[in-house]
Formats: structure tokens, C-alpha cells, sequence
């Protein structure tokens, strides 16, 4: 019989799941709906249904265990969402209790982006290396570190907000409260801001001529496409893209003297458009350390970081002897 | 037999060591002057001989080992200096080996702020914390990262570089070559630098009065004197300490979910005029952390925590069985 875990990302609109057997092996997977605007129990009651479904092809009904993988704040003693712009609706209810009750074994659940960086440190670009942070760039920006081998989750379990660094003290407000956060300028979501800014400054642009007259077909597709065409507007928007990063990851350099970089999610395809600015930087305000010495790297793992991260932490939770991910232990 | 180790702080001016037990009682100690003007021979022979001298008081004339603190950017596999701006007579030289050598037992380096972080988790304000940030705020600002009871060395040992986190992108240049670091505004440097600007330009101040005509008498002690005193000049300034602080705090809550700051050197004596600035930016910016959560506590072991944390790595190196600083293992 083989022994499998259940890896989940659950996000704002799909909910990602497979089985994992204990290498990494996908033995089924699902997409669906999360329908995160439906009230807490429903968002539950789905997963659960259709994480049933997926066992149910399996020889054995029953995972070893389930790992979720959560885009927000969580407790992670509490087993619960505390904080979640994109999963409102579950902040607060006992989601690892109540899922551990209706799929009748353990869940545990973890940030999305620390899943993340685990999923790439068990099989993607993180594999050989001990030492590193994962950043994903999307919609917003997060992080996931790895010491030693393993997961620092922090004091409560908090760690890797790498998106709330702060590149600007009296730069734009941020959606945490703050102002000049690393997440303002290098996630998606600060790519088409600034994008519209310039449009709307009347400057000239592939831009506008990609989107007609409507700021709102802008993405940062878009831009990217503009950028990789000469497009001086796009070019300048990925120059600030690659500073405020290359002030963000020195300062991790010159706290952690970390080395590796694994840059994931959409904006990171955008990489070679920013690589140049972003090492600029490093090689100016690095203490010590040589700019030679740090490596920027894609993330392997895809879309399938976070589910591939929430299984092994359930595969790590249900393994009696103490596993590392270096395979130490 | 009393078995012991010696600790030695290595600094630009004075160098002090202790012979230390076990328990880290004192059983000994000596203050001199480094000679950091003469060559590196010389140097490492003066603190040979008074090493030497210090074991003669002691029932057993030979330390289980010697741990040294020094101010610099160390290769901890080579066992010497790459770069330190106050003991450069010593860089390059084989500090480590030429010790181990003359005083005929092991010998370890470490940076002096990592060295006073562990000093401060084994005597000091650390000693119930498991994960902490030590921070020195003198000449210089520096730190050391205690994770989970053990000192965080990074992938080559140059973590900890507190001072080198940027709080303002385009600020004033550093001697590190970037601009906007810590260091050039929270360092007695840095406090010294913005009272002789505020001077310069003319703002009326009690430091002018305190210094006289004489912009070279001006040291922070007595910019923190007239920030006592209710002087507008001088509390704008530890205003400005507050809040980079702050910001660089921050930074480190977000990234790591730490939630002790142990303050060491000189001006962490002036917390109280800054310590309501500092919370407030953390209040600001903290992500999912609240500000209530944080502790920013000042250091217990004085100008010892150096010298105590290397007689710990000292101790620990010699130590057959793993031990950690929280008794683990």
C-alpha cells in the first residue's frame, strides 16, 4: 500500500491539492474554485469534499496526513487564520481543527509563502542549498526563509514577510499599515501603479498603445511586454523594480549573510529585466560580502511550490524520527 | 583542579581578557592597551605575553582554550581578519593559528558583536530569551542574531551586520561604500555629525553653549547632556536615532518574527530619549506583530559581554558533548 500526504494551496481563487508519496511524487491532483466569498463552513466543506474525492482514487482512502498551505497570518498554536485580505472569511474559524475532524486525520497549516520556500527546498531550485529566501513576486511580495536545512518559522510562526521590508521610510502607504514596504514597489500590483502613474502623467508609451485608453487592461504582463520592446517608461518602472529588491535583499545579506536568492511567482518570469539593477545595488551596499558571492536564482517548483511545501511539512509532522529537509537527522 | 577558559575583547584601543570558569565566574582578568598603531606581530605578542601572564595567577597555568572578539569582518575558516577599519595592522595575518601556536591550546575567533550577543545570552539580558537580536550602538552599530539559543553565524560568519541595514536609499554615504545605513545615523558617529551640523547652521542649542566655540568638544554624551536637559537641538537628534532604529527594527520583526532587542555600547544609555520614537515606527510598520509584542531591553553585561560570549565559544568548542546556550542538547 502506498503511503501518501495531501499537499493544499489554498488561495483566494483556486484551491491546488495533491497527493505526495514520501518522494515528492504526484500521485493525483485537483484545481478548483476556492470560493472565497462564501462564508467560512462552505470554504471548509468544499475542501474537504473535494480532498475526499482525490483520496478516493488513491489504493488507501486515508492520507498519512494533510498540509495547508495559507496566504495571510496565521496562529499557528491556534491552528487558525488571524489575518487574511484574500481569505476573509475564514479569519478566525479553527480551520486545522475543523478539517482534521471532517478528513479524519492531522492537518497542519502554514503560510503560503514559507510552504513555498519548503516546496522548493524538497524539489526545486533550493535542493542543495542550506541556506536561502525564497521571495515570491505576484500580486503582493512574500518570503519564505530557509536555515540550516529547515524552516524558520520565528517566534510565532510570522517569519519571511519580506514584502514589509522597508525601502522607503517616507514612501507610499502599504496595505499593513506601514509606508515604503518592498512590497509597494516590487510586486505586481506596484508594477501597474506605477505604470498608470506615468500614463497618466501623459508620457509617452508602448503602454498606452498596448492599452488603448483603458489604465485598466494594464498588468504587469504588459508592462513586461513594453519593457522587453525597448519601451523607455516599462524599462524605468523595472529599474525600480530591481533598486528597491537589490535594497531589500542586502539587507538580508548584511543581517543573515545569506547567499541565495529564489525569486518566485509571475513578476519573477521579469527577472532578466531587472537582474542588472537589482545586482547593482547589491554590489554597491553589500558589507563584506562580495557581489560575486550572491546568486539570484529562478524557483523550479512553479505553482506547485506551496502544495508541494504543505505536504512535506505534513509528510515532516507524521515522520516519528526527526527529518530535516537537508536529510540530516 | 579549576579547569577555564580565557575571553578576550580585541578592540582598536584597549584589549581585555578574563579567565573564566565553567560557570562563567571571573577568575581573573587584566585591561591593556592594544598597541593597535604597532605591527601585527607585535600586536598578537603583546596579547600572547599578557594572556600568558594572567594563566600564571592560576592554579593551572594552561585555559582549556581561548575565545577573541574582534572588530571586523573575520574568516572564520582561515581564523583571520579579512577587514577591520581598527585593527588594520592585523589584516591578512594568521591570528587564530600564531595564538593557538604561542599559547599552546585551541583558539577561536569571532566577530566582537557576534561575541558580546552570545556574552549577553549566557550571563546577561538573553538568558531566558531563546531567539534575540543583540545590538551595539557605539563608534559604530553593530549586532549578533541569537536563534533559537544558538549564535546565527550566516553562510560565511558575517551575519549580524545590524548597522549596514538602509533606512534611507539615497542617504548619507557609509563607510561600508553604500549610503543610508543604520550605522550613519544611530552611532555615536552619527549623533556627533548631526549636532555639528546643527551647529554649523546656526541653531541656537545648549550644545553650543556646553562646547564653546569648540565643534571637536561635542561627543555624544553631551548631546545626550542636553537632550536631558530639554535642549530642542539635541532631542531632534535622538528623535532621528528613534525612528532609524525603529525602521531597522522593524525590518528584522517582519523578516524573522523576533521580538527581543537587547541594546549594548554607549548610547544605548539614552534609550529613554529615544526608546517612544523607536516604538512608535514599530507601531507603524510591524506587519501582524503588535507593537506591545516587542521588547527592546537594554543589555545586562556591560563592557564584559564581549570577552564573557568568546570564553563561551571557547568553552563550547572545547566541550565534547553538543551543549547550546539554552542548556539543550
Amino acid at each position: 500500500m502506498v503511503q501518501y500526504v495531501i499537499g493544499v494551496d489554498l488561495g483566494g481563487t483556486f484551491t491546488k491539492l495533491a497527493a505526495l508519496d514520501r518522494q515528492g511524487k504526484v500521485l493525483g491532483r485537483r484545481k478548483v474554485l476556492t470560493g472565497s466569498h462564501e462564508d467560512g463552513e462552505k470554504i471548509l466543506a468544499n475542501l474537504a469534499s473535494v480532498t475526499t474525492e482525490l483520496c478516493r482514487e488513491l489504493p488507501d482512502r486515508k492520507p498519512l496526513a494533510v498540509g495547508i498551505g495559507v496566504p495571510g497570518i496565521l496562529d499557528l498554536d491556534g491552528g487558525l487564520l488571524v489575518k487574511s485580505p484574500n481569505l476573509s472569511r475564514l479569519e478566525g474559524s479553527p480551520l486545522r481543527d475543523w478539517l482534521a475532524e471532517a478528513l479524519l486525520c492531522p492537518v497542519i497549516l502554514e503560510n503560503d509563502a514559507n510552504a513555498a520556500a519548503v516546496g522548493e527546498k524538497w524539489l526545486g531550485a533550493g535542493r542543495k542549498i542550506e541556506s536561502f529566501l525564497f521571495i515570491t513576486l505576484g500580486t503582493g511580495v512574500g518570503g519564505g526563509l530557509i536555515l540550516d536545512g529547515q524552516l524558520w518559522k520565528g517566534v510565532k510562526g510570522r517569519a519571511g514577510e519580506f514584502g514589509h521590508l522597508i525601502v522607503e521610510p517616507d514612501g507610499l502607504p502599504c496595505g499593513c499599515g506601514g509606508r515604503g514596504c518592498l512590497e509597494t514597489y516590487a510586486s505586481a500590483t506596484g508594477i501597474v501603479r506605477m505604470a498608470r502613474e506615468a500614463i497618466g502623467a501623459g508620457r509617452p508609451s508602448l503602454i498606452r498603445e498596448l492599452a488603448g485608453e483603458q489604465p485598466d487592461a494594464i498588468d504587469s504582463e504588459l508592462v513586461g511586454y513594453a519593457a522587453k520592446h525597448g519601451d523607455p517608461v516599462a524599462l524605468e518602472i523595472y529599474r525600480q523594480v530591481g533598486r528597491y529588491l537589490g535594497i531589500a535583499i542586502t539587507d538580508v545579506v548584511n543581517l543573515l549573510d545569506l547567499h541565495h536568492f529564489i525569486l518566485g511567482g509571475g513578476v519573477s518570469h521579469a527577472l532578466p529585466l531587472f537582474a542588472g539593477y537589482l545586482r547593482d545595488e547589491v554590489r554597491l551596499r553589500t558589507f563584506g560580502i562580495a557581489v560575486e558571492e550572491i546568486r539570484i536564482m529562478q524557483a523550479k517548483c512553479g505553482e506547485d511550490a506551496g502544495l508541494l511545501g504543505a505536504g512535506y511539512l505534513a509528510l515532516e509532522m507524521v515522520t516519528t524520527r526527526g527529518r530535516t529537509l537537508s536529510g540530516k537527522g
